[in-house]
Formats: structure tokens, sequence, C-alpha cells
């Protein structure tokens, strides 16, 4: 045995030393000649191959998520209005969805990331078009669908500021504009190359600002666009019946659910991990790891300083911890920190969710009984203000270039430039629209169906039985 | 410059040179002294393995999701059906799935993946027999949860159809049924290698059709296995108590709660991303990144056009676009999808959720209007009719082998051949099934127990104080 | 063999001297020179970072599963108790999450995995101090969400026992408690590389019992943790008015739906897939993947078991198959095999699975009848007796180690050991913190307030109109 394995031994040294000074060498400049590509190539594809994979795996997961919080818009809004309004409201989030998913992928996807100046080029789903312009090394198709759950949420927003009162017929009309246009024009401007977030030498905001308006997963371009078209349409279409008495003054309408609201709450709040570290769009490199567990982070301790802070300042406010308020508050901290949930720290993120859960308070007291304009979800506050504010702040906390980490005024007003230029093309075109259908077909249902509920006269069915 | 370049050039390939000749072998052999390892072993099997790493986590990830559309189905079923009965379909839905687990893993797993012609060969609970047949590089446990959940889906679909009438003793005994002989028979069929989806040389299919019946991921070997059973177990259980009036018209019986029911919709169609994608098993290949994304796609798209096609259906046919029978049409543009999600384009997608979303309309009113069979969630046309529809309109649609692009009409008969062939076997035996427990035991509770509610008397307790 | 060992040794650092002084720096040269960077460590670093991005995404996803048992628990709690106090019990399990995250951020993550004998150093949320100590190759901002879930879910626990009695104020004190003090420091000892599980020579536990407390994903950390204080907490509050009536019998108070009971628990199970499955913490190498999908099946079928067999139990204790003991079930299941669903097989799983949920039967109605403690969930039996029994059994079920499978006795006394420290610790601080609470400011609400609901007089709102 041993004597074989010696010679096997010697034999195999041999060889060894053959390869090594003849042919391997040989077979190297072989490959190299014949593929001009370097040796160790098969190794370094299935690297990126796999690299993508992962990428891919992570936006779909969150594109998962995201969707997901659609029913959590459709519970926090349910539970939020009256029970005689509720299959209605159940059915325009499911409408939201539906219109926007099919006319995002027909045109608002190359409307938002075409070639253009002020809007991309529509692509008529010819998605090969869209392959070539958007170079992120993901799976268009996926990509499509990431983006087309964000569109929805833009969307979605809507519906609760608008319950208890709209025609159906006519929020169809609305749910495409927004898909078609409002959401993808602004959005053109910020994630889909144009100038809020250009950054080359001499575009718009590098000169102007020295540096670009950020937005990392949408609190200006998602949630700010829906909470102010929320506003204005609650605004065009008057206070429901019986919100304001004679002497002007605002009488509480309660939901019917808590339950709802409350598990629409933690489904939105579980789908915003999706939302923001989802945003990222990677998880292979060591940076894309950090940044996503940053971001997980920041935006849960928002959340939970919006949360409650708004239960503090409810209780200082009114005398009692008040459920719904704090579960206005958790979202108010969500939508605050999503603009800046990468720039700042831990501890910025719990001082941007407080702060946007406090002003949540106020801003929800503010829009009531000041500017009287009844939304019954208190979307324009959440979505709106605390969308702005969150962009805002960012320019306050982000610890590289906000004011105070030392970064100056620049990135300040970059973001407050931004947030108005968006929040102003989304009012703006939102009240057009609204004032548009208003004049052509009448936004509002008559006053008979609003008080025996919609769900009966608009769908011939009850939510419950 | 010209002359500057070929002198590097020159310097480049002299340096080439020398490492060709010498240094390079030696470094390899010096690497390889040092670790006693083939040089470029480890990390190509390090990438191998993290491609199985990858792929697992797609995997369980989607077996989780299609585990969570269990509370899905038990919401729409809860909402559909009266207050009175809500326990006892809550309860069904779990003992489903509970069964379902523990009887797969012991003998229906085997039966489904073993070898064997007509049906495999149970492994009772021995997972290494299983890991020998399955070549599949996953983990077979995991392999195994992926496929529990699957049969679990089959088993749940029946227990809306026969709800607020059946003896909870006999739904437990038909729960094993399915289990254990209805879905792994068929499901060996078709994907465990059965002749149903065999393309070998001389197989059937490939005799006959010249080509095999494809499912990518259930419409009919997980849906209209259920909905075939479904049909049957209404049908042998005869109408629900005041169904048919005495003029033999029929009468809606309202579910109690429609937002239990959405929201169970919106639960169904975020785990149907993971049945779907899912089914892939794989995502770390650019291919399987590219199917992952576009099955993704597709699947969204034939919701939303179900869901809307649905509505607009249903506004036309009763004059008010319907919650109820929106809900439905999701569903049915999900189920009609899952057969063809890999092969049609996203416009075919949304031809075939369209379609199946208005066919089940015109459905759900034929079973109860003509055939008289009291359906109380419309599962057997949700299930049933849109899983055979739209596995046969993949036959139309599959941008390949599709009769409109031009492929014949050979993939078409043999999609229509196994959606019959496996319609025949689920019907089949879920009525000899079901008629034998009705002949040995009844299937039916007593009237008095019916009217007053299976909750209290089934259960001992109410689903509401 | 001497002699040839010291030539081989010889022979081996004369090769290595040479490759050292000639051949090694060559070849690092050369393959500099070929590609301009090193061919093989981009290669090889690549690898190591990208099986980091797919563990750091496996523990993400878990955490946003974990996460999401919240509305699991916050479902099933007000599920179980009635409709006047569902806004506060919701109210509670929100303020546990939000207190959670932001104490254990910044302070319990330190006292449970900093250096420390007793307790960790605390690191005031400086994570770099952490990022040092702990060495897993995750981002540390990604391991402290984990851990924050896991964290929330051992205080919510308490919420269920106590409910419909004690107020708000309280509540979040004890909620600090927990977060900064009790859990920290048991999980300090266990998970956090303290005394319980330090496997080193000479360490205490492998000098007594030659083996360590083994408790995978929390049956005791986290589960038993929260069910000790739960049980202690609902004895120190008395019983709610109304539950034994004037001959000391008990009776029962039902819950207002067993619809959110039932979806709760499925949210729970869903999460668990997470909980365990994602307390491997990493999904890359063949080890991991056979782990988790190991795990993923072993909780699976305790679950199922845990269901079926306390379905059983009631049936036959009782003459009817209760659901929301059957609920009850599936958790005692899932919290049972936390801790051993790595070691056992998938049979030693459903043995866990059926023996906790049939003890649960006999807990809950020993607590209930014999100790005259109100627990309205359940959750001190579920949590509390499930926990440990579920990691004693693993002394028996463990293939390795356990006694069933020849183990010997010493594995079975280390959990049994293991178990009972960790219930002293946790019963014992939960006592001494709710006596202090209830002598300085009083735990429960006057009679008045108990009557009417807390929902209105601790929070102005009902959860329902």
């Amino acid at each position: 045995m041993d004597t074989t394995n010696r010679k096997g031994m010697e034999k195999l040294y041999l060889k060894r030393l053959f390869i090594l000074l003849f042919l391997f060498p040989a077979s190297l400049w072989a490959q190299d000649a014949l593929s001009e590509t370097p040796v160790r190539s098969t190794d370094t594809e299935a690297i990126n191959e796999i690299v993508t994979g992962l990428n891919t795996v992570w936006m779909l997961l969150a594109a998962m998520l995201v969707f997901f919080m659609q029913p959590g818009f459709a519970l926090v809004e349910a539970g939020f209005i009256r029970t005689k309004n509720t299959a209605n409201v159940l059915m325009k989030n499911l409408i939201d969805f539906m219109f926007g998913s099919i006319l995002f992928w027909f045109i608002g996807f190359g409307l938002m990331f075409g070639v253009g100046g002020f809007v991309g080029t529509p692509h008529f789903f010819n998605l090969d078009i869209m392959d070539k312009v958007i170079d992120n090394g993901l799976p268009i198709e996926g990509f499509l669908i990431f983006q087309t759950v964000f569109c929805a949420t833009a969307a979605t927003i809507v519906s609760g500021a608008m319950a208890e009162r709209t025609k159906f017929s006519m929020y169809l009309v609305y749910t495409i504009f927004i898909s078609v246009l409002i959401y993808p024009v602004s959005g053109h401007w910020t994630w889909g190359g144009g100038w809020l977030m250009n950054g080359e030498e001499n575009s718009f905001m590098t000169n102007i600002f020295g540096t670009t308006f950020h937005d990392f997963a949408g609190s200006t371009v998602v949630h700010s666009v829906g909470g102010w078209i929320a506003l204005v349409g609650a605004a065009v279409l008057g206070p429901r019946i019986g919100k304001y008495g004679k002497d002007g003054r605002s009488k509480a309408i309660p939901g019917h659910s808590l339950t709802l609201a409350c598990l629409g709450v933690f489904i939105l709040w579980f789908g915003w991990f999706g939302f923001n570290p989802g945003s990222q769009l990677a998880a292979a490199t060591g940076t894309d790891q950090t940044v996503i567990s940053h971001v997980f982070l920041t935006t849960n301790l928002a959340a939970c300083a919006g949360g409650f802070f708004a239960l503090t300042a409810s209780w200082i406010k009114y005398g009692k911890p008040s459920l719904s308020l704090t579960l206005n508050g958790v979202l108010a901290g969500l939508v605050g920190v999503t603009a800046g949930c990468d720039l700042v720290s831990p501890f910025g993120a719990v001082m941007i969710g407080a702060i946007c859960g406090i002003v949540m308070i106020f801003s929800v007291d503010f829009i009531d009984h000041i500017l009287k304009i009844d939304d019954p979800v208190g979307a324009s506050s959440v979505h709106g203000v605390c969308g702005c504010l969150g962009t805002i702040l960012t320019g306050l906390f982000a610890t590289e270039e906000g004011l105070l980490y030392g970064g100056g005024y620049n990135f300040l007003l970059a973001q407050l430039f931004g947030t108005t230029v968006v929040g102003c093309w989304a009012a703006g075109m939102g009240y057009l629209i609204f004032k548009g259908l208003d004049k052509i077909h009448g936004l509002r249902v008559p006053n008979r169906i609003e008080e025996e509920g919609l769900d009966i006269y608009e769908h011939g069915e009850s939510a419950y039985n």
C-alpha cells in the first residue's frame, strides 16, 4: 500500500509539475485568446448574477409588503368612518389599486421614468423601451411592480379624506388622473431623473442650492402628493352633513371600529418595512446591508416616537390618551421619517417622529376647527402635513448636510423648495380636477343617500348584516 | 499618441508573457500548496451554496405567504356567511390546515412525489426516501413545507361552499380524504412527475398531443381540485334552509361582514405573490429573476383585471357595482392566471383576468339559479370554473405555444384534456366520498341546529358576544 | 512516526519558506499585473459580502414577521375580552411595542448583550460599543431591530392576562421595567453570553451539568418570561368583577369576537415562521438551509399538533370541540416547540405540540378554578406553562442529547434548571414590581370604571360605534 501510495504521489506531483510548467499557462493563454474575457469570468459572472438575484428578491419582498399596505389603508379608513359607508370605502381602496396597477403598467411608468424634461415619454406598455432607459440591473418587470405599488399608495391616501359623501363614479375618474398625471409627473421630477433630484453640474438645483432635493422613499413624492390631493378633495366636497353645527362648531363623528383602524395601522407599519428599507432596492453589498438595517431602525423608531408623542400630546391636550390619535401618531412618524430615513441618525429619527406626532395633533385640530375642512380620517394631516414636515426636517437632522449638524442652510432650503413645488403641483392639479368634475357631473352624492349610507345606494350591499 | 499606445501594448504583452510562462503557474502552485484545496473550487462551491441559499429563502418566503392564505380563506368564508356559523367556518379552516400539515408530512408527500405510475410510493414520514427521489437541490424539509401549504390550500377551498350546514365531524373525515387521496393522486399526475406533465419521448401526452399539460402554480392542480370538490359537496348537501323559496327562486343570504371578506381577499392577493412567483422555486439565476418578476406582474395584472371586469359586469348586470362580486372577481383573476402566469404576456394576463372575472359573474348566477346548488361563498365558480378556464386560456394566450400566437391547437387541447381529467378525478372522488359519508352517518346537521346556528350546537361558543 | 512527522514538517516549512520568500510575492504581483485588481480576493470578498447580504435579508425578514406578531397578540387579546375594554387592550399592545423599541435601543440592548456577569454594560444608544462586543458579522442596527422585536414580544404577552381592570398609567410603568430590567437580565444570562448558556470549560453549567441550557428561539427566554409576569400580574390585580360567584365558582366571561382571536392566531402563526426559523440568523450555508427548513417544519407541525390535541381534549373534556381552546392549543404548540425546534425531529415536534396542547387545557382549568387567578386570555398557561414545558421536553426529545434518545439525564436537568431559574427571576421581579406599584399608586381602576368599561374612562373613546 505504502509503495503504491508513494508511486501514486510521485506520479501526481510529476503530472502537476508538467501542468504547472506547461499546460496551465498554455490553457490560460488559450482561454484568454479565445474569449478575450478574464480567466475567472465564470465565477465573477455567477457572483454578479446572484447579486442581482438577492437584490431582486429584496425588491420583490418590498413590493409585496407595500402592496399589503393597501388593506392597511382600507382598514384604517373603514375603521374611522361609519358602518353605513364601509363597503363604499373598501371598494374605493380596491379600485385605486386595480386602476393604478393597470394604468401605471400601460402609461404611468413611462411618464415617470421615461426620457423627457417636464415628463417622461409614454411607453404604452412596451417594457422593452423602459428596459433601455432604466439601467439599475434589476428585471424591468420587477421594477415596474415595485413602482406600481408606490403609485397605488399615493392614490389610495385620498379615499379616506373624501369618504362618506363622494360619488363612486367620480372617484373612479379621479383615480385615473392621479395614476396617469399627478403622480407620474412629480414622480418624474424627483425619482424619474428629473430636475428636482438632478445633481449634475449646472443642473437647476445645483446652481441654486448647490445640492439636490432628497426624498429617500417618498414622504413628499408619495405621501404629501396623496395628502394634498386629499385636502383639496375634502375642501371641494364640503363637510359631511352634521359635521358642523349651526354655530359652526365641529362635531366629532366617531368611526365604527377602532379595532379595524388599529389592525390597519399595524399592517401599514409592517408594510413600511418594505416601503423604506426596500427603497434601497439592493441588499447585496456591505453598504446596502448597513443602509437597509439603518433604515429599518430609523423607520421603526420614528413610528414609536410618533405614536408615543401623539399619545402624550393628546393626553395633555384632551385629558385622556386617545387611541385614534395614537394610531395617527404612528402613521405621522412613519410618513415623516420616510424622506430622510437613510440620512438621519436613530436619534434624529426619534426627533422627527416626535415632532410629526405632535404637529399632527395640532394639524388635525387646525384643519377641522379653523379651516373647517372635513377630513374623516385625518389623511391630509398625516400624509400631507407630516409628509412635508418630515422632508423639511431632513434638512435639519441629516447627519452630513443637515443644519443642526453644521451643514448650513443649503440642503434645508432645497428640501423646503422641493416640498413646496411638489405640494403646489399636487394641490393645484387636484383642485382643478375635483373642481372640474364637480362642475361637469357633481362630486357629491345627494343628501338622502349620504344620510342613509352610500353602501346600499351606491353598491346595493351593506357591509354588515 | 499611437506610438505611446503601441509601446504600452508591447510592454503589457511582455509582462503578460512573463506572467504566463513563469509567475502565474508558480503562484497557482503556491496557493495550492498553502491551502491543499483546489484553487477555484472553494469559490465555485461557495457560490453554489449561496445559490441554494437564495433559492431556499425564496421558497420559504413563498411557503410563509401561501400559509398566510389560510386566514385569507377563513376571513372570506367567515365574511360571506352569517354570524351564527362564524366560529364553525373558522374551525373548519383551522382543521383543514392542521390535518393537511400532519397527513401530508406523514403520507401525502410520498403519494404525490414518490416513485410510481398512478400514485407515488408512500414514505410514511421517512423524508430520507423523498430526498433521494426529489432532486431539486433544495432542502427536503423546506420543499415538504412548500408543498404542504399548497395541499392545505386545495383542502380549505371546500369549507366555504359547504358552510352553514355541514356536521363538523363529517368535515373532519372529508379533510383526511383530500389530504391523503384526492390531492396527492392528481398532484402526482401533474407535479409529481406523472403522466400529465411527463414530456419524455413516447410518453402519453407527447404521443397524443406532442406537448404536455402545463399548470405553473396550480389553477387546475390546486384550485380546480378544491373547486370541484366544493361543487359536489354543496350539491350532495343540498341548499341551506330558506335559500330557495317555495317557487324555487333563489334568495340571497347576505354574509355578516364584507369588511372581513375584503380583508380576506387582500390577504389572499398578498399570499398569491408567494403562490405564483414562489412556484419558480428559485431566484438566483438571471432567468429565475426574470421569471419571478414576470409572474409577479402577470399575477397582479390578472387580479386587477378580474376585479375591474367583475365590477363592470356586476354594474351592467345588476345596475350597481357590487363589492362582493368585485372581491370574487379579484380571486377569479388570480385563480385564472395561476396556470399560465409564466407563459402569457402582461396583456394576456389582463385578458385572462378579465375573462375569468366576467365568467365568474355568470357562473355564480348559473350555479345558483339554474343548477340550484347553494354555494354560500361562490367557491365552485371562483376556484372550479375559473381554475379550469384559466388553464385552458393558457392554451390560447401562451406566447410560444398558444393558439392566438400561432402555436396551433395541440397545446390548447392538451390543456383542455388535463383540466378535464383532473376535474373528473376530483369531482368523481368528491362525489363518492360525500355520498358515502352521507349514507353512513349523514353529512348535514339537523334543521334545528342549522336554524339556530352551528356555533352554539357544534362548538358551544358564539363567535360574537 | 516521530521521524516521519518531523521530516514531513521540515519539508512543509521549507516549502512554505520558499513560497513566502519568492513565489507568493511574485504571484501577487502577477495577479496585480493581470487584472490590476487581485484575482481571487475580489471574488472571495464578493462572496463573503453576499453571504452576509443573504443572512441580513433573512434576519430582517424575520424581524418584520416577529414585528407582525404584535397585531397578532393585539387581536387575540381584543377578541378574548369584552367590547367595552377593546380600545384599552389595543392601546396597551401599542405602548408595549413603542416603549420596548425606544428603551431597548436606548439601554436594554446593552444590558442584554453588553459585557458583564450578572448583566451587560449599558450602551446608552451608542451602537458602536455594541458593534465591538457582538461579533456575528451582521449589521449591528439590523441585529438591534431583530432583538427589539423579541423583547417587545415578551412585554406584550402580559397585557392580555391583566386586561379589563388595570390602570393604563400603571401598565405604562410596568412596560418600562420589563424592557430595561426583567427581560434584558435573564436575556443576558441566556442569549447575551451569560452563565446559563456559557459552555466554556469550567463554566457553571458545564461543571454542574456537563452541558448548557438550550433555548433556540425563546420558549423560556421570551415566552415564559412574559407568561410568568402575566401570572403574577393577574394574581396581584385580583379577578375581574363578576368572575367568581359568591360560592367562589368561576364563571366564563366570553370574549367579544372569536373572529378577531382567530385572525390573531393565524397572524401569530405566520409571524412564528420569522420567530423560529429566523433565529438561525443565517441562510447562506448548506447547514443554515437545512436548519431553517427543519425549524420551519417542526414549528408548523407542533402548531398543528397543539391545535388538534387541544381540540380533541376540549371535545373529550367539555363534550364539544371549542374554537377558543383550539386557538390557544395552536399557540401552546408554537410556544412549546420554540426552545427545541432545531434539536427535535418532526415526530418530536408533533409530540411536544400535542403535550403542550393538552396540558394547556388543564392548566387553564387549574389556574382558573383552583388557583382562582383570573387570566382573561390564558396567557399564563399558553406562554408561561407551555414555554417552560416545551423547554423541558426538549431535554426528552432532542435527537442527540435527549433522554429518550439515550442522551442521559444531564441535558434534561440543565433544561429544568434553566427554566426554573429564569421563571423565578421573572415571576419574582414581576411580583415585586406589581406589588410595589399597587402599594404606591394602585394597579386597579375603580369598580365603576371597570363595570362601565375602560375605553370611555381611560381613553375617552369606544372601540365600536
